[in-house]
């Protein structure tokens, strides 16, 4: 038995209670699973990169099997590079499916050996994204038992 | 019985006949409706709040029961201040209900004493929304039915 | 301020946690809810109108401005003359929102007056309907807490 | 590391080459397959469990680390007395996509432990299902290419 | 320039206001336009194959270019057999798109030479579809405006 | 027999290989097939109007029937100028049809007698779109196989 290694890529921008539902799903099933903070030039984050990294370092310190990177250029690449062999994507919604369909079969374009595979998040957590909770912080609304006490932290002194 | 009071809010950037036609489906159901245009400072907007609520003002004065306000923050906290029992949305498409359900779930998350309805806008204007008319309008186009008469001067004058 | 009067059809076969939470957000926005089961003779149920009228009744007792009834012909015209202003339909997921999208627009064209407008149930139930529950019975698997108890015993009575 | 078992379930009335994909890609996600033959005496198939379970077997015989199996009542508890971890549902287009979501939730709802991933059909195989295999034998139209050989032989055999 | 042949195929059963808007539309695209009436012996219809044709070539029959016909077995080899350049799909939903789709990649995998596209009908129809006109008579309502007045004579003598 | 004139609107910023898909199955159906090149000021283009259409003309110069051309305003405007009968739009997935529709609406509300058809893009293109294939360029992916040579080598050109 070769050991299976997930990467689940994302912006984390900043980390949800919705995407540690994820990780935690993905270390019941993957013997590693290795969160990859994408760096995009491009989309204008809340935090940087470094900040990011920081945050799911001090969420998932008690987590076994876990690695916290980041990445720049093509996921794909990248996951190459860790020898994954599973890309984890979460989906809440169909809205979600559609992009997500696009954005794997891209992928399996650029590479067959890698596999995309799709894990659903909570019901309690189908509403929630990172944009969603920036933009309560920023209208002065809680997020208390949205994302984990350090991110609230983290955001009300960005935000505010 | 207590008087049942719904929301409409939105941006109505500017108000279309697919706004109106909500509106007057509101009414039939609840005793009052208060048209909440929201302030977001970081959504460019073709008309200042000043200049929609005015619009509004002109357009519904010969209807009862109504309101026309604005707000800042989030939506859900001003909904509560005005006592309101209900938020409306309008669907038109799929599309809409995908981030509509969304959006009335963290709402829920916040206050489970404010239900969410949908009413659906007439079949005529299930294409129509506030964007595609100032699109029309910037390329030339004529928007004559699509919006009240006071909207498309107001168009025309802004764009041309 | 007349009394609105909201009519939520159905079948109910049999009724569950998801429609007793619709029933419940419904209570609080109009002043009477009438809960109207069809009777279909093309559609074949589980349980016949009477026992699904007596669940019913046993499960929302305890509830004030409520009517059970049941209904055969088309529903819009039931709904006319019990004087609803508003037919309630539960939204669990998209694939409910086209199907539900082209009823109403349908019952619109019969008659203009009597609006639908469109309830989302909680997010644990937004899985849940009566076909699942009764395969899950039907296969030897438990639905505790996705029925009332009354229903519960009724499912175990009728199919093991 | 534990090994990591996945469960496949399905009708399989009859196999398709969409279906072997899927088969195929979790293989080499997971240490070990278990493709689940459902008996369903509600669905009218064409061909019978053993049937079924023969064309699974010869299809599959060089295939390594699979298990070919059928199951009647609940396929989560059949799940968790074969010890799955995982789920394994193939997902072609946005319409299976709501149907499987909320399958997956009622199954989560029943055991947290197995977890439910969706893996995507290579882009060539996403109009393809049993139904329409079988439609097109039925009127005479050839399916090469969308299942093994077997099962083209044993479709014309039983339908023409 | 070579004549450009379309076939509309469909159950048309009944035919309905929404049938005829496509039909009128192809006829203002395609130099000839083939009503094809499928004979599917495991669906059960209202109307009989001659029924349908007799409906269809009365309402027809003031319309040019059109041929009003029927087939058995593959849709696809009928359209051969007529040399057909293009298959007419009518839109109405969402719900329509994802099987259309499904159907029209089956039928380019049968044959590459013949394309399915795609009219929207009217907004106005996009509710309309013959199982919904069945069950309106059947339950004892009108279908004035949906369907032609022959087809509306028809139902009801056939339903009442 | 009047000349079919189809119209193929799009940014084509760049065209890719599913664009070419499109036009390829037009140029079948219709007698002539204009490409339309949009010149929104308010859409940031990697390429200008000039690049996009020296590319388009280079690609199709051995194809016959076809006329590359750019437009300013609205599409519908340009469309009645060139006496066109079609206005052909590409479809990939669910989230497109949702746009297109209400595109198509919009268009059909401002000139009633040029039709709006969708046409689906080959599977293998189906994840395919401009940003995309921008976005990889970006990240240093390859996107050979999924734009013309030519494409490929201005892009390179423009971004690294």
């Amino acid at each position: 038995m070769k050991q299976k290694i997930a990467i689940y890529p994302g912006s984390f921008d900043p980390v949800t209670n919705g995407h540690l539902d994820v990780i935690n799903r993905a270390l019941r099933i993957f013997d590693k699973v290795i969160i990859a903070v994408g760096d995009n030039p491009e989309k204008k984050a809340l935090f940087n990169v470094e900040e990011r990294l920081e945050m799911l370092n001090s969420i998932t310190n008690s987590l076994k099997n876990i690695e916290i990177d980041n990445f720049t250029g093509l996921m794909i690449d990248y996951a190459k590079k860790k020898n994954a062999d599973v890309i984890i994507r979460g989906l809440r919604a169909v809205s979600d499916f559609d992009f997500e369909f696009q954005r794997a079969l891209m992928n399996r374009n650029i590479d067959e050996n890698i596999e995309t595979i799709f894990i659903m998040t909570a019901g309690e957590y189908c509403f929630l994204n990172s944009s969603i909770v920036k933009e309560m912080v920023r209208f002065g609304g809680s997020v208390k038992g949205l994302v984990p006490i350090e991110v609230e932290r983290a955001l009300n002194k960005k935000l505010n």
